[in-house]
């Protein structure tokens, strides 16, 4: 057998079923209609939140990346939960206007902004987070042609990275920011150009599980920006300190001592360099918020044996779940924590892989995991999927098309 | 440097600028009104069914895998090429039904068909090939319901598998097809059962460019039929060989063989043994067909220099081209063959890398290429773009949407 992710905290059984707010995920299925579904647990990202406004600084604000699940009802919610939101995109800020969070509270990240994208946000007095001179010099005649102000932070490329990050966004040649050398002098050039200047974007990496890892890149961020902003010898009114919090994936991984990464930033915060003094600071999560609080749902369709083997076939797949997969940024296939969501904390009674409908072998979301016996008509859960899942997969491979979403 | 895959053949520059189907492709991209950009040749497509009729022995039918390129104008131009077509879900059903082919040529594999999609086929006269015990006898009931003969036949699962082949999908346990050895029960289950017995589907791997790999796969599905025709007792009227023939996509690759793939075939068809001679073959190609003539264009939107590297940013991405970006089956990235467009065939004048417009470190199209000079409004093409590109990508991530797609 191979091993199973860690299950998150939060998803307990009632009569042997899986269950979200409060209710077996039976009923949720009956009340979408069919599966394949993603649901989202409303009270895990409001605990999500809770515990992260509980650990952070206050001085910290607290920002949704968007891009990890765009979904409007968790929009809504989260509005009304953090303090802003980033975007990536145009389309982006099309699906964050009717969420409910003023549009000044936005800001927009992307290497690759095109000049209607750059128009639409600085219409909509939405923060521009700068990654090129080129990209300066376009939203300045932009905001001259229309007459207005842009809000103009620049997104940084840092000279470190986040140690032991799954993904790695400073500490060498990126695509990502400006180079630390150069942003004096954009600085310099966006407050010459009469645009608000709003500070600056340091990302140094997303999902490490090591909060002196988080620490101390956080630790490195603040010492870049302050020595940065000296340099420019501009008032920096903002920076964006990055993310970088993960989540258990894979068997083996453990949850951050998130108050631990909150102690240290307090640390930090409390004895921050003059010319940080005045400086409003936000970190901006995305799967760190809302990663543990979905599941995805499918039915067994089949269960078939094959050389001795049992396959669960189900009715989603890879199309809806392309990271579970082993697809998305995994040099080496390990399992998501997934289960038999109708035989819920039983236990194992055999070895069998869950596969996708889809008629290619990458489309498996469990490879040989310990699980109780399924038939045709359970369901499976893979859990972790509230981040990067139904946006970030295939959903017209095949002719299949996207899975159901609730926020419950 | 690191090396590029290499061009296919059929993309001649026009003063200095690739062309497609006789037309620079800054015309083509101006008519479809934006960038990114599928263009799909028509007279690639053709020439490619051309060499394989000219190739394969005529006993031998060519089907097309839905899968592989679902765009609505490619159907109806491969609708009056091939033979038939395969598809894998009951959505690809819905896709086929307008494109102008007999629905009595289509057949449906795939390991996880629903009892609705199950139901859509048999009323619609196509043929289904079953994937399991439990997939038959769903398929039965659902016949008498409806007073329908459903078209049946049955995926085997071999117990061999296509060398060197980038997907294998036999010589082991898989969650495709019935073991071999289960195989004749299942036969004579379905002819008792009233159905029409349509024979087997025997595939057993993907995207292979040694024409003497495919050949033994093809003798030992051969074989295999030969053999499960014995023992069922039944004749076979008919068998799918599969596909297995494979593109360049990868430095060091080269084309497959195809006249000696069709010569090894011919051989095979010449010496049938006495229960298969009267059994009506076909292979089932998609990649084959349609990836070389496709071509994916997308516009820099800024040339920025980061530590010494120059990094190409388009308006593309992985959500267009999950597989280019080496995230969808590949475990070591590799470049696929790319170009400037708008200075193809010039010398390679420095080093730089295409990505895409996604905020993610995932969304590289060209690492470490050898180049033109290209600038801000330069087009880039990725080749090898008619395939699992459009359909098989995240089109929504980071609220980007789909690429426009043209048939030229």
């Amino acid at each position: 057998m191979k091993p199973l992710g860690p299950i998150p905290a939060g998803y307990p059984a009632i009569d042997g079923v899986l269950s979200v707010a409060g209710r077996p995920v039976t009923q949720w299925v009956e009340q979408a209609g069919d599966t394949p579904l993603f649901l989202y647990s409303a009270d895990l990202v409001r605990a999500r939140v809770a515990a992260l406004r509980a650990a952070l600084p206050q001085r910290v604000a607290l920002h949704y990346a968007v891009k990890a699940n765009p979904f409007a009802p968790l929009l809504a919610l989260m509005a009304g939960l953090v303090d802003g939101f980033d975007i990536a995109s145009g389309g982006e800020l099309e699906i964050v206007r009717g969420a409910g969070l003023a549009l000044d509270k936005v800001s927009f990240a992307g290497p690759g902004k095109r000049d209607g994208e750059l128009e639409a946000a600085i219409r909509s007095g939405v923060t521009l987070n700068l990654e090129s001179e080129g990209e300066a010099r376009r939203a300045f005649a932009i905001g001259e042609k229309l007459g207005l102000m842009p809000r103009l932070a620049i997104r940084v490329n840092p000279d470190f990275d986040l140690k032991g990050s799954g993904m790695k966004m400073g500490g060498g040649a990126k695509p990502f920011g400006i180079d630390a050398d150069r942003v004096p002098a954009l600085v310099r050039e966006v407050v010459a150009s009469g645009a608000e200047w709003r500070g600056f974007h340091i990302f140094a990496g997303s999902q490490a599980l090591d909060a002196e890892a988080i620490a101390e890149a956080q630790g490195h961020a603040l010492a870049l920006a302050a020595r940065l902003a000296e340099e420019s010898g501009v008032v920096l009114p903002h920076c964006n300190l990055g993310g970088g919090l993960g989540i258990p994936y894979f068997p083996g991984d453990t949850p951050l001592d998130l108050p631990l990464v909150g102690e240290r930033l307090a640390e930090r915060m409390d004895d921050l360099p003059e010319v940080l003094r005045d400086t409003a600071f936000c970190i901006e999560l995305g799967r760190y918020l809302v990663g543990e609080a979905g599941v995805y749902l499918a039915r067994v369709i089949d269960r078939k044996e094959s050389h001795g083997e049992v396959f669960l076939v189900t009715d989603g797949g890879l199309h809806h779940q392309l990271a579970a997969s082993g697809n998305f940024g995994t040099v080496v296939r390990r399992n998501y924590p997934s289960a038999i969501a109708t035989r819920f904390g039983h236990e194992v009674e055999e070895e069998s892989s869950i596969v996708g409908c889809l008629c290619t072998p990458l489309d498996k979301l469990a490879d040989k995991g310990g699980f109780p016996r399924a038939d045709v008509g359970d369901l499976i859960a893979v859990f972790c999927a509230g981040a990067y899942g139904a946006s970030a997969s295939p959903a017209n491979f095949l002719g299949q098309g996207p899975a159901r979403e609730m926020l419950v």
